[in-house]
C-alpha cells in the first residue's frame, strides 16, 4: 500500500505536498521483523509499473525478500492519513478499491513454494476485508501452511470502513481463524470478527474473558495478544500488552508515553516484537515484553514503518532512563 | 493580512523560508464558519495585485463570499509568527503599517449592500486598532448594521502593539460597542478597550463580574462570551469557556489540551463555533459548547485557519475517546 | 562542527535529506553569549575550503568574532543527529575522525593574541576527546589564559564514544582542570574525567558531595556548575541548575518542561547564561537564575544554537505566564 | 484528478514525497477560462470525503463554479507525473480505475440545468477512455448541449493506455463528433478516435489534409484546432497552432521555448485561449494568436494548471521582449 | 529589504511558501564586494525589530560592517519575486511603502562618520525612488562625500513601479549624478531618469551616444557603464558590458547565457565587479571584463546575492571551458 | 560515499539542508547494472553504525548484492556536490579522508569468495586515490580477478584533489591497467595516470592515437572505451562515446543535451551501458551505442546513481521523438 500522509500535523492538503512510504499492515511487520533480524519474505500483489517497482525496492532495501510477490492488477492500494495531536485523532483514509491484491486472483499464489522452509505465515484481518478474492487468497494461505506445519500468526485489525463486499466479516474471519496459531486482537476485534462479546471493569479483565472465550471456540489458538492502550489523548497514552497462552494470561511493564509523534503502525511493531520473541524462542513473558517495547518505540518514529534496531528494544526493557545517546 | 511563519518550531528566518497563508482574526472566523456550512461574506479591502488575488482565491476556495472586498490601496498587511513550545511562547509580529485595510476611506464600502440578508456582522477590535480610518470604517458598519437590524458580533481582541494612532482605545471601542449584541473579551480587554476592571479569586469569577459590568454599561448587549485558558506552559493548557446571556452565565466542559500545535486562533475557533450555535438556533448551552470544542480542536491544526467540519467539533463536544479514525 | 540532522522527528535517512548548521559545544555557548550581547571570539580550526567559509559566515552572522580561527587541515568534523521523542532518547553519531580541530598542532595558535583583553576563555572536555593533538592545544589555552589572568570556564561534558586515543581521559582532564576557574559537571564527568566519585539519595546532594570534593582537589576552582536534570521522557524533563561557590551551594528555580523541541544544546545554553552574568558582575544568584532559564528556553529551539535575546532569558526568570507575545 | 508529481526533475519516488495538485483535462480548461475571466463551471464527479472536499476547493478558489458537481462513487481517480528533460520525456502513470467519474451512472447528471444559460460545453476524449459509464455519459451531454443550442467544444486527446473497455475508440468518438462544433485534434487523434488518416510533407499539410476530411465527414464541426509542436528535446520545442473553420486555414505566430518547465497542460491552455476568443466574439485569426500564446506561456508554469492573465497572454502575443517586470 | 520568492519556477503562492533572502540594489553590491574580498559597509534604516536583527545578521554573516545601519521605523521593506522562463518574465511585486527607509530623515545619517576612509560611496537610483525623504538622504551622501573627497558610484536602475510622489525622477536625479563619478545606467535609465534620449542602430551605438551626451552634461563623471543585454528568452541572454572614461568606450568579451536560474541581481554582481577592479586599481578593460563574468556568473545563482568567490570571475574570464570542478 | 549536495541549483549551504544519496563511482556503475537486469555485486568497506546501514539498505533496495561489503572503520566517505548552471561548473568537495574505505587493509577482502561465478569486476581510479591502502586493494582485486579468469573493467577517472599520498598515480594506475580488460579513459586520464599524451586536432582523433598506445602498452587490454563530451556551458552538451575493440575504433550516435539536470554520474552510467551490452554478448556497436544513450539520458536524473530502466535506454537508441509518454 503506498501511504500518502500530509507533513508534520497538518490536514490532509493543507499544502500541497504528501510524504509517501510503502508500507501495510502486512509490511509493517515484515519490516520491523527484518529490523530484529529475522529472515522473512513479503507475499502480496503489486502493479507491473513503476509504483509496483518502487514498492519492491523499498521491501527490499529493508532486507524483507521479494521474491513471492506477484506482479499483476491495475493499481496500488493508497491511504491517506493525517497525523493526530492532542484532541485531534489520527485519520486513516483508505484509497484501495481495484488495487492489485484486492483483484488478484485466490490462486494466484504459489504457497507451498512461499511457504517452504517457514515457521510462521503472518496475516491480517485488512486483506480479506478489501474484498472477496483477498478473503479467499488469505484463507488459502491459512490452509497452505496448516497443511504444511507452518504456524499462522493473525492480527483481526478490524476496519469497519472496508468489509464492504458482505454483511458481516464473522463468517469469514470464523473460517480464518480456525487456522491461527496466535490472534491478536482487541475488544471490537473479538465482537465484529468474532462474534465474540463479554464485559468487564477494565479493559484487561475484558481481554481475559475475551481471550478465553476464543481458546474455547478455537482449540488450534495457541496464543491471543493484545495491546493496552489508555487514550487520554492523541498525543499522550499509556501502552502495555497481554498475552494469554494455554498457561494463562501474561501482563507487561506498562508505558506512558507522553508525546505521539505516530500513533499508526504501533500494534503492528508490537506484532513484530512479539513474532521476533516466539520465532528466537523467548520465553513468553520476555516475547511479550518485546512486543510492547516495540510498539512504545514505535510511537515515536514518523510514518508506518518500525525504524528501530532490537537494541533500541531491548534497551528500553531494561531501561532506567532515556538519555541522549552520544 | 498574509501570515508568514517560521516551519515546525523554528524561530523566524533561522532557516530562509516562510510558511504563507491568508487568515486574520476576521477572517478566521469567516473561514471557520464556511467549514461549519454556515453562509458567509468577507468585506474587507486588498490591494489590487497578485498578492490580492491570491488572497481572495484562498477565501473564495473554503466557500467565502468575496464579492464586498474592495480592491485598493498599496499592499496587504503581513504578520510573522512563530509557534510557542514548551516555556518559549508564540510570538506574532504585526508590520501592517500602511495596508489597504488601513488606508481605505470609511465610506468606501456599502454596508447596506453587504449586509443585505445578513444575520449576523462579526468584527473584531484588531481592525479599529490598526488606524483611524479602519476604526471610523469599523463604527460606520456596526451603524449600519443596527439600523438594518442585523446583530452585530465583536471580538475585543486587545493587541497592546497596535492602537500607535491614539491615546487609549477606550473612547472609540466604547462608541463600537454600543452597537454590539455579542461582545468576546477577557480581562485585558475589558480594561484596556473598555475601561472596566475588576478583581475576583479566579478567572470564571472575574469574567462574571466583569461581563455583568458590560452588560449594565451597555444595554445592547445579548451575551458576553470569553475563552477560558489556563496556561501551564505554550504546550499544554487548560481550555473552557463562558457564555453570559441575560438569564446568567453558562460554563462549558474543560479540556485539558496536553500537546498544542498551534496556539493562534484558537479564539476565532470558538467564536466561529459559537456564531454557528447561535445562527442555527442553538440553545446557548449548546453554542457555547460547540465553541469550546472548536476551540478547542483548532489548537491541533496549524497556523491560523479553523480547518475542521462540524462533525469533529459536534464528535468532540460527545467523545469518549480520541481514538484513530479510518 | 557540522551538525547533519533528521528532519522533524525522522530517523537518520527516513527521508534522504538533512538540516544543516554550524555547532559544536563551544561554538553553541559563543553564539549564545554573542546572543546575549558579549564580545566574544572563537578559537578554533576550520579547512580552507567552502564547508569551513561557510562556518566562519555563520559564527560572524551571530555576531562572533572569527580572526583568530586557523584555516588549516583536511576536513571539518560532522555529527549526525536524530532527535528524540517520548522513549526514544535523541541520538549523536560523531564523524570527527581527521577533522582540522583533531589535527591542528598545538602550537598553531596564538593565544596570547587571542587572549588579549579576554575576561574569560571557555573550553569543554570534548575538544581534548578529539584527539592528543586537541587535547595538547586546550592545556595549551588554559596554561596561556592562566599566565593572562583570564579565567578559564570548562565544561566537562564526558562523551564515551570519543576519548579514543587514551587509556582514560582523568589524567589529561586533571591537568587541564588545575587552570580552571569555572567547572560545568555532571556525576558522569566527575567520575570519567576527574575520577570522582560518590553516592548520595537525590542527585542535587550527589552534586554537592562531588562539587566540594572537586574544590578541595582543585584549588582554583572558584565555581563549580551543573545541571539538574529528571527525565521523565525525551520531551517531559525537570530542569534546574546548581552552582558552588566558595561560599556555598546555591539552588535555582525549577523548571517542568513539557514538550521538548530540542535536547542538544540545553548545557550551552545553561554555560552561555551563567557566562553572561558572571561577565557582567550578576550576583551567583542571579547568573544561576539566568542560566537555568536559558537552558530551560533552549529546550524549545530546533538544533543546537542559542538563538535567544536576553530579554527572553530575563522574562522567563520573572515570569508569571507564557502567553503569546504580539 | 489528483495529479502527484515528483519534485522538480526528480523521478517518482526518488525521493519519498509527491507535489498534490487537482486537475484533469478539463478541469485545465475550466481553470484557465477563469484565469480570463470566463464564467465557467464543472460538471464531473467526485467522491463524498475528504479529498473529493479538496477538490471542490481547489476549483472553486480559481473561481470555478462547482454546484453540478455529482459527489459519489469510491475515489479520485490518481496520475503520476515526473517531468522530462533533455532526451528524458515527461511520463503520466494513470491510477484511474473504478473513480468516481469512471463508476458515475451516465443518467445522474442533470444536463439541461448545469448547460442552462451556457454558450459552451467542452468536454475531451479522455472521459470516454476511462469507462464505457463515462463514455455514455459524454455522449449524453453532447446530445443534450445539441438539442439546448449550446456549442461544443471536444478536445481529442488519445491515451493509448486508456481506452482499455473496448476494441477501439472510433465508435465511440465519431458518435461524440458527430455533435461536436470545435474539434481540437492531432494526427494520432484522427486516426486513433476517429479513423482519419493521412500523409503529408509536414504536419501542418497533414493538419491541412485531415481537418478537411473531418469537416467533410462531421458537417456539424465548425472548427478544427490542433496545436503545431516541434520535439527538438523534453526541455526545448518549437510551437504554434492552427485553426481551420470553414473559411479555410489559419496558421500562428511560431514560439521557440527554449526551456520547458512543464509539458503537461500545454494543449489545454491552448483550449483555454481559443475558447476564450470565440466566447468573447474574437476575430478567428486573433482567437488563435491567443490560444497559441497561451500554450506557450504554459510551458514556463509547473504543474497541469494555467495560472495566468489574460494580460500575460495578450503581452505576449503583441510581445517585444521578455524582460523582468517590476 | 526582504525578498520573498515563489520556490523553484512556481508563480506567487502556488504552493504556500516563500523562500527568503535579505537583498537590495544596494546590499547585493555590497555583499558582492565582500565576497571579493573588498572592506565594506552598509549604511541603510532597518527597523529595531526580530527582522531588522535577522537582515543585520545576514549582511554580518557575508562580511559586510553594519555600524552605520541606523534601526527606527515600522517595517522592512519587502519585494515578491517569482523567476521567469523561456516566454515568461521574471516579476518583482514592491511592497515598500512606510518602510523604515522610506521614512527615515535626511539628516539621521552622520556621513562624515560612515563615510571616514572610504573610497567609494554606491548609490542606487531605487532608493530615491521610495519616497522624498529617502531622495533626499540620497543627495545628502553624495554632498557630503564628495565634500570628503569620496568617489561615488551610481547604479542608475529605474523602476516605473516606484517614483510615485513626484512627477518626474529627472529633476531629483539630475541633482544626484551631479555629484556622481561613476554612473551605471541604460538606455530607459537615460531617458527616464536623466532626460537624455537618443536613437541609434544597435544597443552599444546607443549607449555610446547616450554616455557621451551624459559626459557632456555632467562633467564630475569619469566613467559610465552598462551592461548589454539581448534577451532571447528569460532562460536565454547574451551578455556584455560596456564601459566609457574620458578616454573612450571600451567594450568586453561576450557570453552566450543559455540556462537562467535567476535574472535578479545580476546588475548588482556587474557593478560589484567594476568597483572591485577600480578600489584595486585594475585597467579600465580588465575591470570591466570582471564586472562582466560577475554579471554572467550571477545567472547561475538562485536569489539576488552574489555568492561567488573571486577566483571564479577571474576563472571565467580567462576560461577556456565549464568542466565540473572536482 | 554519502553525496550531500545543495538543493536545485543553489550554491553549497546557501540554504542550511542537504539532498543526500548514498553513491560513488562504483556504486554509480553497480546500480546502474542493477536498473539494466544485470546481477551485481558491491565489494567495499563501511563503517559499522547508522550511516553505514543506511548505505547497505540503499544499495540492497536497487537490488545490488551487499554480503561482500566489510563493516570496519570509522567513517563513510562524504563528497559535497553543488550542481553547475550556464556558465557555471559544478563543483565536488571530497571529504574522504580517515573513512573506511581508506582505511581498510588491503587482506581484509576475501576476493576469491566475491568474484566466485562473476564475469566481469569493476573497479576506478578513484580508490586507489584515496590512499595507499586502498590502492594495494584494487590491486589485490584484479590480481585475483586475474588468476580467476574474471575480467577487468577500470574507469580511471583521475582526481587531482585526491592522490595525496604519493606523487603521481603513474606508477600505481600502471600496475593496475596491466590487468585490465576494458580500459574507460579520456585525455586527462591517459596523460596523468599513464603517462600517455598525445596530440591531435579534435577529441576523437587524440582518442584514437591515445587507446592505440595505451593497447600497445597493455597487451592485456581487450577494449578501450571513452566519453566524447563537447561543452558548450554546464547546462548543454554534445555528448557521444568511442570504443576501441583490437579490431578497430567505433563511434557512436551524437546527442545534443539542451538541459543538463545533473552532470555527475553520466561517465558512470555510460560504463554500466557497456558492461550490460558486453555481459550479455551484444555486438560493440550496439554496446557502445546503449552506453552513450544511458550515458546521454542520466543527464536528466539528478543527483549520482542512474535510475532509468533498459527500455529507456533502448528507447532512446532508437529513438525519433521525445514526447511525453502517458
Amino acid at each position: 500500500m503506498l501511504r500518502l500522509s500530509a507533513p508534520g500535523c497538518e490536514r490532509l492538503l493543507q499544502t500541497p505536498s504528501f510524504d509517501a512510504e510503502f508500507c501495510g499492515a502486512e509490511a509493517n511487520v515484515a519490516v520491523g521483523l527484518a529490523h530484529f533480524g529475522v529472515k522473512v519474505d513479503m507475499v502480496t500483489a503489486l502493479p507491473e509499473n513503476t509504483i509496483g517497482d518502487a514498492a519492491v525496492n523499498a521491501l527490499r532495501g529493508f532486507g524483507v525478500g521479494t521474491e513471492h510477490i506477484i506482479r499483476c492488477g491495475d493499481r496500488l492500494g493508497i491511504c491517506f492519513v493525517e497525523a493526530g495531536a492532542g484532541y485531534r485523532p489520527a485519520r486513516v483514509l483508505y484509497d484501495r478499491a481495484g488495487s492489485s491484491l484486492a483483484e488478484v486472483p485466490a490462486g494466484a499464489f504459489d504457497w507451498p513454494r512461499a511457504l517452504e522452509g517457514a515457521d510462521w505465515l503472518h496475516i491480517t484481518g485488512i486483506t480479506p476485508a478489501v474484498s472477496r478474492k483477498a478473503a479467499d487468497a488469505t484463507l488459502k494461505a491459512v490452509q497452505a501452511a496448516r497443511e504444511l506445519g507452518v504456524k499462522v500468526s493473525c492480527d483481526a485489525n478490524y476496519r469497519s470502513t472496508l468489509w464492504r463486499y458482505c454483511e458481516s466479516p464473522i463468517p469469514i474471519m470464523t473460517e480464518i481463524v480456525k487456522g491461527v496459531t496466535l490472534l491478536s486482537a482487541g475488544a471490537d476485534d473479538f465482537e465484529q470478527m468474532l462474534g465474540l462479546a463479554g464485559q468487564a471493569d477494565d479493559y484487561v479483565s475484558l481481554f481475559e474473558a475475551l481471550s478465553a472465550e476464543a481458546m474455547d471456540t478455537f482449540p488450534n489458538l495457541q496464543y491471543v495478544a493484545g495491546t493496552v492502550r489508555d487514550v487520554r489523548s492523541a498525543s499522550s497514552n499509556g501502552w502495555s500488552g497481554v498475552l494469554r497462552s494455554r498457561a494463562g494470561v501474561l501482563r507487561a511493564k506498562r508505558y506512558e508515553i507522553d508525546h505521539i509523534v505516530e500513533r499508526i503502525g504501533t500494534g503492528d511493531a508490537f506484532t513484530a516484537g512479539l513474532l521476533y520473541g516466539l520465532v528466537n524462542g523467548k520465553a513468553n513473558q520476555e516475547a511479550l515484553e518485546l512486543a510492547v517495547a516495540a510498539g512504545c518505540l514505535k510511537h515515536s518514529i514518523p510514518r508506518d514503518l518500525a525504524r528501530m534496531t532490537l537494541d533500541e528494544v531491548e534497551g528500553l526493557v531494561s531501561a532506567s532512563s532515556v538519555r541522549v545517546r552520544r
